[in-house]
């Protein structure tokens, strides 16, 4: 990846995943973090590169890209050295490309319902109402995590580590933040601990 | 593909998109209609094939899949010669897994809390607040399509017809039921009537 990729990141976020991917990859990169807190993501300058607002984005050579799990194929193939995924089995590529859309459209959005409720509902009532369905969502998306996907694997994929790795160790950093203990999910939580142990991921902090 | 695949299907749902993926690819598949009606997608017999209880799910000679980005990536993928997907290039490969991507975790999503509000909320009041709101988020959605997405190419991904394609046609076919006239976008209504004229998509009458 040229040294002119520039990932925009905002911590806490699912655009960490991509920043474990190019860790992971040895990837050259700019990383620009930007502040939620003073709304940068809604700023003129940002929505020119990224007209939807939100992170991730990566800016490179060919043009901007969005959206987690296309993030996470593009940092794989662009990077074989890293074997971040399996690019040469069309179907155990499509069984990491589901899982990461299981995070991004059904466990990313159950958590979002606490942060983000008023992107669903205008009144407060409502958006009360979607927090507190949170925790259960969360439960029940990581009960699917942890008994169909994760089983007693290693990693996602098994004995080898791929970008949905470190995408399924930062949507299980939020459990937390959504009432929910790690530990009812013993398979989720070792691989969390696994996860946390990579040089890639101590470079987060 | 082989001919022990089978596409868990129901008409009007996301797994639409995958049928005309299939379709466009020439595959030998057996397809299986569901009965939302009779709740089949509960059934314990389906349970055992996907335990979301969701379509579209793959099943095929090497196991099941499921999810939709990851499902139309891997019909192009087994199907080359149908030219349903951009696979010898990386960053195009990626603008097309960014646009389903974005139609899984944000239109789709948008649209789902009208059917499936009660997914996120217990309360017939909060859930009436999520249905109300639906049209403003889909129209956002659908702005970004317009502007961002689409533009003026033929296709999603310029002249060659991808997987893309079917599944935007599928999305913006649940436009009238959300309350908004698709002809406040003309490009993705002209685009809606390109794909609706395929071979493809006329087999699904």
């Amino acid at each position: 990846m040229a040294s002119q990729t520039t990932l925009y990141y905002a911590a806490g976020t699912c655009a960490q995943a991509v920043l474990i991917a190019l860790y992971e990859a040895d990837a050259q990169f700019t990383l620009k973090t930007l502040s939620f807190a003073d709304n940068e993501q809604r700023s003129p300058e940002y929505l020119s590169i990224n007209p939807k607002g939100r992170v991730p984005a990566l800016a490179t050579e060919h043009g901007v890209l969005t959206e987690t799990p296309a993030l996470l194929l593009y940092v794989a193939q662009t990077h074989p050295q890293a074997r971040l995924a399996p690019l040469h089995d069309p179907f155990a590529l499509a069984q990491m490309q589901e899982f990461n859309a299981y995070l991004a459209s059904t466990a990313h959005i159950a958590h979002a319902h606490r942060p983000r409720a008023s992107r669903w509902a205008d009144d407060e009532a409502a958006q009360a109402s979607m927090r507190a369905k949170v925790p259960q969502n969360m439960r029940e998306c990581f009960a699917v995590i942890e008994q169909h996907y994760l089983g007693d694997k290693t990693w996602v994929m098994g004995e080898q580590f791929t970008v949905a790795d470190g995408y399924l160790y930062t949507v299980a950093g939020w459990l937390k933040g959504d009432g929910v203990d790690i530990a009812e999910f013993p398979r989720v939580a070792a691989h969390f601990e696994r996860v946390k142990a990579r040089a890639s991921v101590q470079r987060l902090k």
